[in-house]
């Protein structure tokens, strides 16, 4: 398997610092990983870090385990902790483009991303809402991503996401609940490797509606989607009642929770497990994963940045990419 | 202490096997109690349990540790476990009844309820949406009742309660919310010992809004009522967002979290701790608890019932009480 590409991130961002903890964690057990970052800039940040210029991602590997391997991208001005800078972000914008360009030619096993600031490269012409918009973007799949989120404990995947709670409600649709359950169930079958994935899908409103008497999402929607894709042959049931659908026995019933709105996916997910959430971005012809935190410019530079995040992006995008890759060889 | 004043519940369901299970638990530790229900049927139901009839709940106290105390109130037909009869809901609702008065009294130190059906009381002229609203209405504070939940790790206090999430946004106000969080900060203070009550308001929207982004409440109307708590003294923080807010480094942050909706406070709630916890009804001139279930019809009678609910919720409603006579000792 080829390395993983890393991007940089915002370098005034804590991506640089968790990076050099995760080749740390990393270097002796993989997964191997080449990041496209500005090596002055990373030897200014870590100056007792063994540091190796590749010219190519294929290199890492024979170096990972002596120096962090990195496929240089210049900055244009020099990286300040917690302060984010305009000048650096064609910068940032390349090192996610590059590194979807080599996964997409199979020079990287996978993509993973470290935490940008969207104010920052907006002031660049960045058009997309989000990091997942624009990979889907440049893979030609605008409109087909889906975001997973994934702990030791559970995966989620949100149908409707970054969204007003009140909008969130206007944007729910039958056809929506079944494009994201479509593309999770392929993708835990293809990318994590369960034979016969079994999906939960939430209900909506209190007690999942309580048979129409508080709300009627799941009686119009909720439940002819799930009906739907039992036809289709996926193990779908539902809809479940949000606050139940998340304790320890419950959990063990399903693979992944289809939600309807952010909070109902990522509430559980974090109180179970604030610090190893990962990231997972469905429906591209790549893998991706990221940490799930943002740029923390509050405490960048600090050294308290927790790479636990970024550790398990790493391990997951080399344990997704491994899977995608035999389920290719055994079609 | 005078003993706790526990009601039936509907006959047909799990309520008779988890009071005499939590009977078990308590009788020699407390606290005392004497449940409101039929003696034959509950001798019928647990033929080995020794059970003593208490012309007043105060007779309670005598016979805790070796029978379990019943003020009788006659069913007018054999209860049969998962099927429940209209013909035993006068009984059901004289239980809940006759457990307020005596509380209201200073005969009872609390009510603590089994579960009901509404369905099996509407057929009986019950006119309130679910036993809380029934005990405002009884207590003269209709309207003013405001429900907790509580596990072992998290308090929460949801502003809208059983209403479609769609009819939530909608009733959602800055007056809703201060009046919640005043008579949760109270509640604290009174009935739960914390001298200095600290409240976590959540936001509504993902991330609380990102400041407008995502949604206006948290300018409009959350934040402002955070504004006026303070002002008014309350240590209260936030809007705070929804999915970080519960992890276990968060929770140590707060005594009590006034969440927007239902399934925000109960999602967090019962992924921690399913089996534990306790609804209290708030702003009531009584402490009254409950177990956080139904009266799971499809398992009554199998043994398959848990009463660990329960016997927390006697539990908290003995610490509620010990705490209400202490602070009304010390004004």
């Amino acid at each position: 398997m080829q390395p993983l590409a890393l991007t940089m991130g915002d370098p005034a961002g804590i991506g640089g610092e968790i990076t050099v903890a995760a080749w740390t964690a990393l270097r002796h057990t993989g997964p191997c990983f080449a990041v496209l970052d500005d090596p002055a800039r990373l030897r200014a940040l870590a100056p007792g870090i063994p540091i190796c210029e590749v010219a190519a991602v294929a290199e890492a590997s024979a170096v990972f385990a002596d120096a962090l391997p990195v496929l240089p991208i210049a900055l244009a001005a020099a990286a300040v902790p917690g302060k984010p800078d305009g000048a650096n972000a064609p910068a940032v914008i390349e090192s996610i483009r590059l590194a979807t360009e080599l996964a997409r030619a199979g020079a990287a096993a996978a993509v993973v991303t470290n935490p940008i600031s969207k104010a920052t490269l907006y002031s660049s012409g960045f058009a997309y809402p989000g990091h997942t918009e624009f990979l889907a973007a440049l893979c030609g799949v605008a409109g087909r991503e889906i975001m997973m989120l994934v702990s030791p404990e559970l995966r989620v995947v949100p149908v409707t996401v970054h969204v007003a709670l009140r909008d969130a409600l206007g944007m729910l649709s039958a056809a929506a609940i079944l494009r994201a359950a479509r593309t999770t169930h392929a993708a835990l079958a293809r990318d994590f490797g369960i034979a016969a994935p079994r999906l939960a899908v939430a209900g909506l409103n209190p007690h999942a509606g309580e048979a129409g008497a508080l709300g009627s999402e799941e009686n119009e929607m909720i439940g002819p989607a799930v009906a739907a894709l039992r036809a289709q042959g996926i193990d779908a049931t539902g809809p479940w009642p949000p606050d139940t659908m998340f304790t320890e026995q419950a959990r063990k019933t399903y693979d992944a929770a289809i939600c309807m709105y952010h909070d109902q996916a990522l509430i559980p997910l974090k109180t179970l497990d604030m610090r190893r959430g990962v990231n997972v971005t469905l429906g591209l012809p790549i893998v991706r994963t990221s940490p799930d935190h943002g740029t923390a410019f509050d405490i960048a530079g600090t050294g308290a940045a927790d790479p636990s995040s970024l550790i398990e992006a790493l391990r997951l995008a080399g344990t997704l990419a491994g899977h995608r890759a035999s389920h290719v060889a055994a079609d």
